[in-house]
């Protein structure tokens, strides 16, 4: 696809470099979408794992035997792009001999992508017998392969701006949503506490009911019955509007602006490119 | 409505395509507003249809008669309307002559036309006995009726736009709802999968709980009932709240955008009537 | 309150006229307070009245008497408002001799007023035995008293301004939220029709499950069962999220535009109050 | 941390005014932090508290006696802290003197902190035996605690603000749900109310549904089930998108207006900063 930039390398590791971190959020290119889809289908595939290793699921053991294979074979594959990305990454000035191999290993980065083959890998070549304990907590690092995804998929960046733009009032809003759902326990719990011990005899019960109400989950395992416990439970469901309400006013208007910036960035691209050939 | 715009138009068939496909998506005339009528009636009519041919449901036998008539007079009503627009076609200089027609022909909006009708028809005509399986099929494909609303409706393409503009990002939101939705199923997966196989047993079953729990939901079926599950549960449904915030504040600030878009439109529309009036 | 105002008017009808009819939404006088105040709290001895009426109820007789007591008070105020309103319409030309008088008659504020008060008084003043029926019908016509407050509540116009601003695309949004909710019910209709009759055994019936979904609310009654019904759902939910994002994206917008134009109509007022002193 | 700016202060109270009362919202000292630290972890052990104290709950003695003896400690350290108020606040001429400290007492912030630890401190003083019914009702006075921490999170002020903003049609756009909710648990009541006596059989009962499904918490303890009923459900439960729409709406564009203005306060500060300089 982007065959005919290598012109511009001089060496096939500068290619690769090039190839495996595209300095432009927007490129796209047919190495990322396959990582991207080896990673989405080895979290499908883990959890299908959980659902065929039970006895009471009704599941042909191949299925199993066919995920543990996929599942190897996106190790190896993971295994062979971090050493590619090792040996690649001397086009980096800052990741250049020895110490610079050091400070690449260090980063989150590479961080994540070890964590994402290397335990599973050890356990693959150097524990003989499949050990059940093991295998799950090698299973449970396969989600550091959810962080990958951050990286690959460019759009997420604009989601990461506008949280950190709307950071401030974000985590205010958090606070008022966890002393509304304090309050409301704690008021339900003197409303309904004596009529209903299981679900409101202590405030530690009624967090729960709180928790659900607020959010609007609402699954209907407590609710209040008397009047008063009704009504109360009315006023605090229609609060919740508020805990909706106020994060999703806080984001539109990060957005907004996330959006105001990103179409200057490309008016002024643009008004750069018309300079350039002028 | 429109009649004393015929002297605009040397042919009848001119009229008639003007009529069929008006050039200004703010037009509405009673063409339009009755094909949208047909096409609604008919989705209802295919709701009750379903009810009225369950064996258990106490509803007179005339009422399926009369749906079942309805319907292949609207199959008729839409095979003439497609005739008709086939045959005005011809004004659109770029579906004039048999090339041009067969290029109609396989554009979208004539497919969807085709399948609005022509499926029923034909099973109308040949297939003498009414067989169940036939049946089935070409009631399923009257939802691309539902289709022909979008061309007809004006204001959705408003709503379009806006989809357009908000793209990326919303793309964005959606993958990280659903990474969110897969950590919460996993969470619950390693807390609650012991106290509660049935519904926690596996990531797979999890799931089903993570998203009725994230889009708040909340049918009640399933549900932690450990302390510790209740706790994680919480904070995923108040996580729950940025899922349905974040794309919201995205569509938000899209929505305002179009608006100012249109109000700018509108403005230079203004301006120019005036300029050719001066 | 306003009773230094009385200098400007040559007659006490003209005082009482602005007195029922200010012409500033911002002015908020103690008759507006005491009518709204009147209006809530026949809506409330309303819905305690259908309580107190049963006969499963354990509560005392009084009540009833005394809500009956009260709600005729109100019926007479209402009916005296009125009759004052009738009177002072005078001021206003347009109402002015007996053909102003019958178009006051004929307005929609007039015929809410109306409503609010006579039938209820026709039938204290001429059906001797209290029959349950008439009571009935007149009891439902108090409603009424609830569109008194959208004219005395000055805000309402707030948000009625913002609603007819968004009213084209809000229409879109809920058109597209009909056309997704019928498409879930189809969708739920072949996927579950077989394993759960009752409850999606047709599109109408599958409708419910699809509206009570789509809005979030998810009561628990019904919900899929088997794997491709749950993905199915699952997609289903994550789409309402859409439902609410879309029509509170336009109004977040069309608030935004109102409250702008709220903005600068004050600072213009400003400008002129300053250039009248200068 | 700030010890450098002892300088300033003349006085060691001086300094420890200005410690307990810093000018720039944007400060958050040690001092602060550690107050918000107690004040959370009082009210979970409050929380905890309540369960612990119930016979029926498998915990350990010692639990409730550390969560006694942690809250005395916390009583104590919030009087110590409200005695140092005190005393500082001779630095403020305000409330210099004898009525100036009266003054103080006055103030609702000096209520607050003395009601967040004079009722326990005087139980725990003068009360020799654990009364329950004391302990209950100091217990409901540490809410009181979390008044102090909208004084010392900074960000609350930036939701305050954008509340106010919003203001007037905030509360219209939650008269119109307070009607909403009214109005559908009126036609529950008259479609529903001979189906289902218990759940719709008045409006008093209907309210309660009405209230759950509007703000699509959905318990599922009630739902209509007459074929008329579930349509009016199905169109409340619509209708019911809107009520969650129109705070948000506000709230977003009260929120964009407050960072607009955030954003505009901060410039203008670099700028003065700059020509201070320059």
């Amino acid at each position: 696809m982007r065959l005919f930039k290598l012109r511009k390398h001089a060496t096939v590791r500068g290619y690769i470099h090039d190839w495996l971190e595209p300095d432009d959020v927007d490129q796209f290119n047919w190495m990322t979408a396959a990582i991207v889809l080896l990673v989405v289908a080895s979290l499908i595939s883990l959890a299908i794992e959980t659902e065929a290793v039970r006895a009471d699921t009704p599941m042909p053991a191949w299925v199993l035997e066919d995920i543990r294979l996929f599942n190897q074979v996106v190790v190896y594959i993971f295994a062979f792009e971090f050493l590619l990305r090792f040996w690649a990454e001397g086009e980096n000035p800052r990741h250049r001999g020895v110490v610079g191999r050091l400070r690449f290993l260090a980063s989150p980065l590479a961080i994540t992508d070890i964590l994402a083959f290397l335990p599973e890998l050890l356990i693959m070549l150097f524990v003989p017998q499949e050990e059940g304990a093991w295998l799950a907590a090698a299973r449970a690092l396969r989600l550091f392969r959810l962080l990958k995804l951050a990286r690959y998929v460019p759009a997420f960046s604009i989601v990461g701006n506008a949280l950190k733009r709307a950071g401030a009032p974000l985590v205010a809003a958090l606070c008022v949503a966890a002393a509304q759902v304090y309050l409301a326990a704690l008021m339900l719990y003197f409303i309904e506490g004596e009529a209903k011990p299981e679900a409101f005899g202590s405030v530690t019960r009624a967090l729960w009911w709180s928790m659900v109400t607020l959010t609007t989950v609402g699954y209907g395992d407590v609710y209040p019955e008397t009047v008063l416990g009704r009504i109360a439970a009315g006023l605090v469901a229609v609060a919740g509007v508020g805990i909706v309400a106020m994060p999703t006013g806080i984001l539109a208007s990060a957005f907004a602006e996330e959006f105001r910036v990103l179409q200057e960035r490309r008016e002024q691209k643009a008004r750069d490119a018309a300079k350039t050939d002028g």
